[in-house]
């Protein structure tokens, strides 16, 4: 029986990526001044210096901006002036200050879910960020733990399972990233219920983990969140 | 009697200060081929420049690189080459990649206190930067939990209390800042070891809380530490 249900957060209780994606957009149109977009494989090449710096900078916006500058130097062979830089760091600085805006119906699912099962929040990315999105959503009371981590691997859920008290086989995640939310947590043999968000950051799609296991349940908005657990719940009794 | 001692990480199980001051002393050669400095301001400047981001970017390394990018940007009225600000991007790389080296005798000091005592790692800013340094530091399993935080104030320490089931009065924090470290703690009613480190950052030396509390004992290195703990542990008995 399922006792534990883990909720991601970016993307999947609240809107993120469409903010990533317009910065990429403003990046664009800065470069736009300095290069010839048509050959210059813009994205290649920012998302090339973003998983560069990930061993260093780790997740989140403060990196990002981080990349992005660095990528603007390189691309434009250091002629970009210092004020388009400084507008980059703007670009950051949005990011990091967006409201907080929950996906449709997702406070139901939660809620209705929290009626049967202990919730916890699970999400990565840069502490300070992440704890002024959980402090905004208006969601944290219903969750039972709120774990912010780095990296969503093994190691991580792990440490969520020993703080819960429970095993691998009766722990389902909620999420829209295959690659964090689903793949570790049903190598590890838990469940997954997987919600695809319309955009995906480049980096969080690369993963060759098919979505078509049996551990896992596909729904295409949050009120298809309590039937999926009840199939899960089924298949694990 | 005293149930837990919290450990602070940066200056007080490895050095980490000198790095940043390093930093600034890079960030000043670079500007000074700009503006003259003799009435510049340059570290008022970019000390202003931090705190204003701090609501945004909380502590750390990148977000630190980030305003001292900004602060170069306005300080030069945007005359700086994107050259110049590349080598700030890659002081910033240094202070997020220096060795982690542990304080003379601290490993010592830990291992004695936790014969005896819970011990937790308490330490705030940057949630990647900082793991990779617990990762390395060779003292991790030492300690009972690993608490990484945002901003060590009243209601990170009650979190820390309610994970451990320990009141404040059963609490004794070792760090080196009486701001972060030493003055929440005494205010709920715990006891302070203040161990300071030869530099301070200005943000954090900024408090009005004197250490010459009952509460709180100083010593000058890791040695002290034990005999501190005896005498708050009779104190508190």
């Amino acid at each position: 029986m399922i006792e534990l249900v883990g909720f991601d957060g970016d993307d999947t209780l609240w809107h993120s990526e469409g903010y990533y994606q317009a910065a990429n957009g403003e990046f664009e149109r800065i470069l736009a001044r300095y290069v010839d977009l048509t050959d210059t494989h813009l994205h290649d090449r920012l998302l090339a210096t973003e998983r560069r710096n990930l061993r260093l900078f780790g997740y989140g916006a403060k990196g990002m901006t981080l990349s992005m500058l660095e990528a603007a130097i390189e691309i434009t062979e250091s002629r970009i002036s210092a004020a388009d830089l400084h507008r980059i760091i703007s670009i950051g600085k949005d990011v990091l200050s967006h409201p907080v805006e929950l996906l449709p119906g997702i406070r139901a699912a939660v809620e209705a879910v929290a009626t049967r099962h202990r919730v916890v929040l699970i999400t990565k990315g840069d502490l300070f960020h992440q704890e002024q999105k959980v402090d905004s959503c208006g969601l944290s009371d219903l969750f039972h733990r709120i774990e912010i981590v780095s990296e969503k691997d093994e190691r991580a859920y792990q440490r969520v399972f020993t703080e819960c008290a429970v095993r691998a086989e009766q722990f389902v995640m909620v999420g829209n990233s295959l690659r964090s939310d689903i793949a570790p947590v049903v190598k590890m043999g838990g469940w997954g219920i997987y919600m695809p968000y319309h955009v995906t950051w480049a980096h969080e799609a690369d993963t060759d983990f098919a979505a078509e296991s049996s551990r896992v349940v596909q729904v295409a908005a949050p009120d298809g969140i309590v039937g999926a657990l009840s199939m899960l719940d089924a298949r694990a009794a």
